[in-house]
């Protein structure tokens, strides 16, 4: 396959890369990597050690079924990825975006143009996130969640998508944060809530009900401040 | 070792497969995985990318000696095994369970028929999980737990199981949480405390009481949920 | 590069030595480790499979720039690393410590002896652990924090150095751990808080201000426990 490989970049050792499986100019990818089949690469992408990289989805009888609206895994310009990550296919990492070390993200997920994402975070599936926002380390990111522009998510956030966990049949939503709102480190977002325009959410707090713009809430279960 | 494999089974690039290993039909193992001495790979499994299986325990003199039962981690038939999992030996996985990416499962560890353990969960040692349970994403079940049939644990929920946190000996005692039973997203367990039947623990609850058939608790420290 | 492995060592199946790697007597390392330029590695240290060890830091433009205090990353005798770890340069990892599969420690970390970091725990820069800690499972520790001897760290604490989330400027502070200090389960800990001696927060609890030394702290915000 190394012909598919500019002579600008460099690849490490014991990197298998898959066929059909494009890698831009400058690109830099790190020992025992994988990148399988149809991942498309940018360039002046670096990618770090034993990643691996256009995983397709899998499951067992028990978990739902996705349909994949697209079969390739997209990497542009600029991105950095770090190590022993997991990417899945029909997901597209924005330019300029850094996904640190263990992190994970789905399939059906767009990441927008310098957004970072934390060590050790999950991004589930069908997720959005914009541009300019910071994930911070562990945050957890659940399936179907909307997150816009210039968020700030502190670490150990943790969002779910299933009011009934399981028990009955239900549209799954996660959570909709509105530009600028930032979210508190550990603290609890249940499904559907939305955070509104620069909405601020206290460390600890655990968020039953949408939260206004410029409101700030804390506490279990989440209060607007009183000042 | 290529001859302990069957025909009907694919194995990746630079998999390593020690000795005493044995792999059964229509198998498949990612590229880079390692699979330890003495594992026991059923039919129909299919594991990911960058794994080590069959792990034996190890520890600095702080931590506490484990006699083990049984040296082999076995997996049953169709069981799926994700991407960078860590599973230790003496250890069971059952039929069709779904261990998602990043997760780690200890030693003495048994997981039965249909069960999915999420992205990135961990389950500690001498740990028992019934059947259709769902671990979701980045749970922590912590060591001497046992969970029964059909229970939801939360994305992100933690347990302890050392009330004395180091200080005094103590045995260690994990949560015991019935069948049936849903634990909401970031709820806190205390050591030894016992969750009854279809009973319901809110999101980001933190419980350090038990919890009775049917009853539903939230907040901190969890009460009974007034209707 | 061989020839700079001592015959006591043994080496794993596709591991990566890089230039200028020191490895000491009776080592042993696990197949497809990478061990990046500089690295010290003891003599008796064991090192799992599948790690990365000694990273350079990175980021994108928007994470800020750390100057490095050295370029090595220092593994004193008889220390452990587990699977899938990575670790960065200019860390040192004290003798006896047991790092723990998954676990992640930046740059300009020190760990100093006997002390034992958990399964998926990360360990963020400029942050100073003392002797004989116990650092649980999926604990989160910031940067710029301070942690003393004989520290207990619960699974699944969270803890920040971003009183403003990045909308100020901020000089970032993590909290302080006084000796002996036990913190709980899934406790969240604020920007610059300082637990006192042998002070003891209960699980789940959130501290949001300083805990003097022996106190026991319980709840949301975290109050004086009354006996």
């Amino acid at each position: 396959m190394k012909n598919q490989i500019p002579k600008s970049s460099s690849i490490g050792k014991n990197v298998i890369i898959e066929e059909g499986v494009r890698i831009g100019e400058n690109v830099k990818i790190g020992d025992n990597t994988v990148v399988l089949k149809h991942t498309h690469v940018g360039d002046h992408v670096t990618i770090g050690c034993n990643c691996v990289l256009g995983i397709k989805p899998g499951g067992n009888k028990r978990m739902r079924n996705i349909q994949e609206k697209n079969e390739s895994l997209i990497i542009q310009d600029y991105a950095t990825i770090g190590n022993l990550v997991t990417i899945y296919s029909s997901t597209e990492i924005g330019k300029h975006v850094f996904i640190a070390d263990h992190a994970s993200i789905r399939e059906n997920v767009q990441i927008e143009e310098g957004t970072v994402v934390g060590r050790g975070s999950i991004i589930e599936l069908n997720t959005k996130i914009g541009k300019r926002c910071t994930i911070q380390t562990l945050a957890y990111i659940t399936g179907d969640t909307v997150i816009e522009d210039d968020v700030f998510i502190g670490p150990c956030v943790s969002m779910s998508n299933d009011k009934y966990m399981g028990a009955k049949e239900y549209e799954l939503k996660g959570p909709i944060i509105k530009e600028g709102a930032k979210i508190g480190n550990n603290a609890t977002l249940l499904p559907g809530v939305m955070i509104g325009e620069k909405g601020i959410v206290g460390a600890g707090s655990v968020v039953t009900k949408d939260v206004r713009n410029n409101e700030v809430v804390v506490g279990v279960s989440a209060k607007k401040l009183q000042k």
